[in-house]
């Protein structure tokens, strides 16, 4: 009981980070300001929390991972190439939806990670990129998509997303659902009818 | 010709500009650095130029005042809604490729322009922004589009290719105009078959 009280604790205080640090990016957010929003003395967080530094390995290897999972997942489904992109890309624009802010410092404060851990970091994104482009070019191989350049391809894509945790939240006019299918319906199908 | 070649002094050192605030953002960049680049003495440069700030209105409101004149240009044409919006959409991403420093600054550094400059800079984009909304909500409304929301559509297109600027450069392994055209084909009639 007290050791969930303990998982619970952390999680708040990752959550609270994520969502300061995408605010105020990581270096312009203070222990002290993350207190105030925990609701705890800077002490305190010392006991569910390493550091500031340990926080933010936290959140980018929870946003890595996921990914990396969500991958192999789709991976070893059996579905047609385009049905496996379809999915993939779901699954990413859905974690930007129901976690926006880690994702929003994945996608922007990696780069204060050090050591080892930038370099873990930058091999989980280079695996991911990677494997998402094997999924395209294995698509391309079998004419079952349309034979572009598949990096061109890669980059559209992830870009396209991008904006996503920039822009949403729910009130938007749109339901979250809404909005991964027509992301999903413009770069799987196109604009064109 | 005193006065091509003045012209001619002014144009490089705003091409050299863009080049290092691309590089190493307009807060980081010196007039020296410039100097440096040119190959002027500071003082010399103020011949051509009056300051920091009037560099980055004038490749700011460059790239602003080319993207509003491509959409004109675009409006008036007649055409489908579709060619239409492929047409601007092909403009748009060409910008990027023949003067990608260029956008990068007006994509980037913007924000360091003040007072009036500032708000006809925002409001120039909003225009943008909303002239090529009315384009996608018009193919949607005589159904040559999907029927997707349309500011989704319009976020996810300019997002898209924002990563062009960043990532392309002759020698690439793909030409410019190949890239241009897989972009459009992923956007408008997407990646699959």
């Amino acid at each position: 009981m007290a050791k969930r009280g303990k998982v619970n604790q952390r999680q708040r205080i990752l959550e609270e980070a994520a969502k300061l640090f995408k605010e105020k990016g990581f270096a312009g957010t203070s222990m002290r300001d993350l207190g105030g929003e925990v609701g705890m003395e800077a002490a305190s967080m010392y006991n569910h929390i390493k550091s500031k530094d340990e926080i933010l390995e936290s959140i980018c290897f929870y946003v890595s991972d996921t990914y990396i999972a969500q991958l192999a997942e789709v991976k070893q489904t059996e579905a047609s190439y385009t049905e496996k992109v379809e999915s993939l890309l779901r699954r990413h624009v859905h974690l930007m939806l129901e976690d926006g802010a880690a994702v929003s410092v994945a996608n922007n404060d990696w780069k204060y990670l050090t050591g080892d851990k930038l370099t873990a970091f930058k091999e989980a994104r280079k695996s991911y990129e990677q494997g998402f482009a094997t999924l395209l070019e294995q698509g391309i191989a079998a004419g079952e998509l349309h034979p572009v350049n598949v990096s061109v391809a890669l980059f559209t894509i992830l870009s396209a997303v991008r904006w996503v945790e920039l822009w949403y939240y729910p009130g938007r006019g749109i339901s979250a659902e809404e909005l991964e299918q027509n992301i999903i319906t413009i770069l799987l199908n196109g604009l064109a009818k």
